[in-house]
């Protein structure tokens, strides 16, 4: 609370560190990466584009594989304190949001997500003892997996006190689906310039941005009892922040069976849209129109003192997820987005020239030094 | 350091509490099943004999499917005080401990094990300055893989304070794999009365029991630094348990190249040797021969004040896989696993009769009481 609430609140002095993270996770992708000639032995091979994609793919022959393992973060912090606030568990949609940071990734290559995983590490054994919060993750869990038509193999449900902070939990799943046909794979080859990019709504400010939102959590009076909007008082900061993630995988199946290739696929997660220059080819985005942006994470780049450049390279800003199509295809694209109950925009088009995202209507663009994931 | 040193210590006194964790397993693992048929949609459908195996399998056509996720454990704390202890890190072993984790409970179900993906959850950015200790995970996990012969394919190394504890990491695994050809499925069809009980050494605690290893430590007055063999100072208690879990995959994958199909194995992990009782089929597991004790499980079980049935149904005890074969395939089996440089003894023969395990050389049974785990 020793921030004035009119001080700009950075990512890292939210309390994230990618410097302190960055040399180990190269020094992990450096050894992960030699280890694919294991596969030979088996008679498969990698896609070695999928390396620093969001999903890993293998070719085992008749179809690819895609396989992730997904953090949800610290959003179940925030649904923890909303309990604590509100009286009512809010762990079905945490269930959905880390369903999705997993679905979400994994769909971007093309796949179809077949099996997900449960990892809930738990700070003792006394966390399962809240039965509402426990019942409110199964049926959570259940409910993403059958949005998504995939079956919940199992998972681990540790008790690790001393490791998981006591009263909180870890929550993780993997999820592993196919490519197929192997036709459907989407690592980028088919990306160039012509194609249009489509946006697909987000529901808030989905699992990414949540060290940033509890910060400015505490410097609110009210804190995540404060309404978002004035005269609104019954959508509350934490309320609004608790809006489950959407999960994408019922439109990239239905483009599928339409016969719509993406050329290419972004989940905008962490990074906001400069996770729109997320493939190495030299291109520019070039965006003409912008999704309205969804109240919470306007309300949060107000009370951070964002300008909109930080906010759009930070949080998702009303777009959860790009599709890159065919422009043909772009307005069909949009029309089976919305049949899935999902809005979504023709907002720009791919164009020859320098690695950048141009977003026009708000005046800012990114350029490949803005986003290195690689 | 309140209870005195020859006061026996239970595996719930150690601060595992399963019947907190059993009613939210219990709910979860019906939501789970349910969800099965999702995958109708896709084509697919699930191997329903695979649901309480160790790996679920879905059977996506020309072969089958096998996904895990897997939790490590406590077994990090160990080496967080033998790092403080000694000077020296201790992850390498921590990592190859984590993949085993995943890829014993996978190559069960017949699985050849071929992505694995890292799931480390650190406390904070700062758990990644340690630079010696950072390496040493990156090492041995890529070594653990090409042992195993999987792709390493990516994973998370989210930085999560306040849910993870400052100083820690929560490290997983999750692993796929394919079961090819289809005849590989081991789910425990072919288990049958007639059959051998092979059993593969285990390297000493692996990654089970540590909450009561380090109850254990507590009450040492060297701690993790006691000999735990009089007169061999060298073999203290922390080194011996941070003994790395065999990795037992390139033995299934060496048995798949002979011909030899195991009719069912058991990853004896939690529970101890009440794991050969995990197939629901009615019948008697009579064993002859029991290995050696691993020198650092049998200090525990003296120093826990375990008797022979507790110590048995807790730890390895100096088995850390089974697998039940053909009788004429047993000897072979055994000339194999050796060959892949892990010791190995045809241990018993499966009967016709009541569901228990008799290992005769220590007139010790186990019932089907003695093991809830579906």
């Amino acid at each position: 609370m020793t921030t004035p609430a009119n001080t700009p609140l950075s990512y890292e002095q939210a309390g994230v560190n990618y410097e302190l993270i960055d040399p180990l996770k190269i020094a992990a992708q450096r050894a992960a990466a030699s280890t694919a000639t294991q596969l030979a032995q088996h008679g498969f091979s990698e896609v070695p584009a999928s390396r620093g994609e969001s999903a890993y793919v293998v070719d085992v022959g008749p179809f690819y594989l895609a396989s992730i393992v997904e953090c949800l973060g610290s959003k179940a912090m925030v649904a923890d304190e909303m309990a604590l606030l509100t009286g009512k568990s809010w762990y079905d949609g945490i269930a959905q949001d880390t369903i999705a940071m997993a679905v979400n990734d994994l769909i971007t290559v093309g796949a179809t997500p077949l099996v997900v995983q449960a990892y809930w590490a738990a700070g003792g054994s006394e966390w399962f003892q809240d039965a509402d919060r426990a019942q409110a993750l199964v049926a959570g869990w259940k409910k993403a997996c059958e949005v998504c038509g995939v079956a919940w193999g199992g998972g681990e449900t540790p008790a690790l006190a001393g490791i998981v902070e006591a009263g909180r939990i870890d929550l993780a799943a993997s999820c592993t689906g196919i490519i197929n046909p192997k036709s459907r794979l989407s690592v980028g080859d088919k990306l160039d310039a012509g194609d249009a990019i489509v946006l697909l709504a987000s529901s808030g400010i989905h699992a990414n941005g949540l060290s940033l939102a509890r910060k400015l959590a505490e410097r609110l009076p009210q804190g995540y009892l404060t309404p978002i909007e004035p005269g609104l008082t019954d959508l509350t900061f934490g309320a609004a922040l608790l809006a489950p993630t959407v999960l994408y995988s019922p439109v990239t199946e239905a483009l599928a069976k339409a016969g719509i290739q993406p050329h290419y696929s972004a989940n905008i997660t962490g990074h906001g849209w400069r996770k729109l220059l997320r493939h190495p080819k030299e291109l520019t985005y070039r965006i003409h129109t912008v999704p309205p942006v969804t109240p919470v994470l306007r309300f949060m780049a107000e009370q951070a003192g964002h300008d909109a450049r930080e906010a759009y390279s930070t949080l998702n800003m009303g777009a959860g997820f790009a599709l890159h199509v065919a422009a043909a295809d772009a307005e069909r694209t949009v029309q089976i987005a919305k049949a899935c109950g999902i809005d979504a925009w023709v907002a720009g088009r791919v164009e020859a020239g320098p690695k950048r995202v141009i977003i026009e209507p708000i005046g800012v663009s990114f350029g490949d030094d803005d986003l290195q994931l690689r």
